[in-house]
């Protein structure tokens, strides 16, 4: 079986077709055109989308489209009610795709998309109950359970980097103060490295970004294995919050396993092994509940085209 | 329909025939003999359900035993894995009820079973997604989607009151520190409430408790409904810490309804407004996401009978 995934981002849009196996084939991308209305933007995927069926002579392959995109959907109306990153307000997708194209069309969060393609082919691959964090500029979540997307009322839900962990703590880009995503994305981790460096002129980080404006979330782990004992205390800290939130999600759902994406999963086993003695030291003090191992993702772009894909491969 | 509904407690144990409407035959009850085995408490109960199924002559009528308890359960066993109030280890209830009785047995955490009773039969009626949380002792959770209870892996999840809100905050019962147990149970509520007092001596709350161990979750209730500034803040600051956790809850599953249930939840529209207006000042900040309604819970204790019986209601 063959469908297409579309991941549609802030600098482009990006697809391929993904069979059921979850081999992707080769990916089209066209640029996103910042300040071109959604509709426009739509109008030309779809066509971008028809000739990449045509090249690929998928006409009569492709079971369906599937359409991961950031913001607040309608996903029963294949509506983008609102897109704060793309500045777009009800942009009816699925209707304007159908002027062009046959093919169902499903819409989806773009974490759950890539939530979906992890838990389906990816590290959540076997098992029943995967949570995904994608630590970026923001924090995406994803909720697997039993090989769905769990998306709430009305879609709304499975806002996993919204939820506090410090009552009045930092400012969120949501309102709220204290959000996992205000002490474990990548801006958070890139602003407690600022603030630790210039606290200590002395930290090795100062070599790796000789100007505080070069620090990226990459700074503080490349000092840490070399030692700096700045970064160290700025990695553990980063980890505490961060552990706090997982095993927040630890109790809720008691997954079988935790999937991270995003920059910040790049820093490897230095980030893991440690991540994971948090939550097995903290973990719920009932006997015999199940630890939750927390694992990198691995199919790195590619998830958000496959589990757009997958939602035809159920 | 009719299945008998148990319901498991540190001072009692009782149960009722419950058909799938939801109406309750006569409650049985034996106590909970404090230091006696498990296995022995679940023969007299198998000797009671007997001779309570003969009186009513419900014999051939009663489609299976469902069973609530609390602690950490094997659901799949029938097993009661661990019950520190009950002082349980590894007792085989499926299997004990099975030498007296034919009938499939079902196991239900107390919580869970509370929860899938009210989102069935109770407030929760009508809806899809149905979180409740019972504010007690402790702080107990309940995750129903799609009419059925969300239990995670080895039925260890929905802990819900072991999510931490104040990283590094108050001691849990749990081992972590700061969570939401540790802000919006009756014990934390009665915590606030004696340190206000104590630090002001003038506050009505003196009238209402005038020795401090007279002190229940009622009191600062009452002294807020009679305009004591003292009792005021404690309860604007509970329903802030109680908001925060509920406002995790609505982006991570952003439910149809929260139902609570407990002492607490008995203080009725004073709470419940204040509870509401704080979810909807703090709604996710996306243009349409739902709010999301707190009501208190409507079977009172019969809520964890009705839920253990509802397991055979699918």
């Amino acid at each position: 079986m063959i469908a297409i995934g579309i991941d549609i981002g802030g600098t482009s849009i990006k697809g391929a077709a993904v069979d059921s196996n979850g081999s992707v084939y080769e990916v089209f991308s066209m640029p996103f055109v910042k300040g071109e209305s959604g509709e426009n933007s739509i109008r030309k995927l779809a066509d971008v989308v028809k000739k990449y069926i045509d090249k690929h002579n998928l006409k009569d392959k492709i079971v369906g489209i599937g359409i991961g995109s950031p913001g607040s959907l309608d996903t029963d109306l294949g509506i983008v009610n609102y897109a704060n990153n793309l500045k777009w307000e009800n942009v009816r997708v699925a209707d304007i795709m159908h002027e062009t194209l046959t093919y169902p069309i499903k819409l989806i969060n773009d974490a759950n998309a890539a939530a979906l393609g992890e838990a389906k082919y990816g590290a959540g691959k076997h098992y029943q109950t995967v949570i995904m964090l994608t630590l970026g500029t923001g924090v995406g979540g994803g909720i697997i359970l039993d090989g769905k997307v769990f998306e709430g009322n009305e879609a709304k839900g499975g806002e996993l980097g919204h939820t506090v962990i410090v009552v009045d703590g930092e400012p969120c880009s949501c309102g709220r103060r204290g959000c996992l995503e205000a002490y474990s994305s990548a801006t958070a981790l890139i602003r407690e490295t600022k603030k630790a460096m210039r606290a200590n002129k002395n930290s090795l980080m100062w070599k790796i970004a000789p100007k505080i404006n070069l620090v990226d979330g990459s700074v503080p782990f490349e000092a840490a294995k070399n030692n700096d004992p700045v970064a160290l205390e700025v990695i553990d800290n980063y980890i505490k919050y961060l552990g706090e939130g997982l095993l927040n999600f630890c109790n809720i759902f008691r997954p079988n396993i935790i999937v991270l994406s995003g920059g910040i999963a790049n820093a490897g086993d230095f980030l893991f092994d440690r991540l994971n003695k948090y939550l097995k030291d903290y973990n719920y003090g009932y006997k015999r509940t199940p630890e939750v191992k927390v694992v990198p993702a691995e199919l790195g772009y590619d998830s958000g085209k496959i589990g757009a894909a997958a939602l035809f491969f159920n």
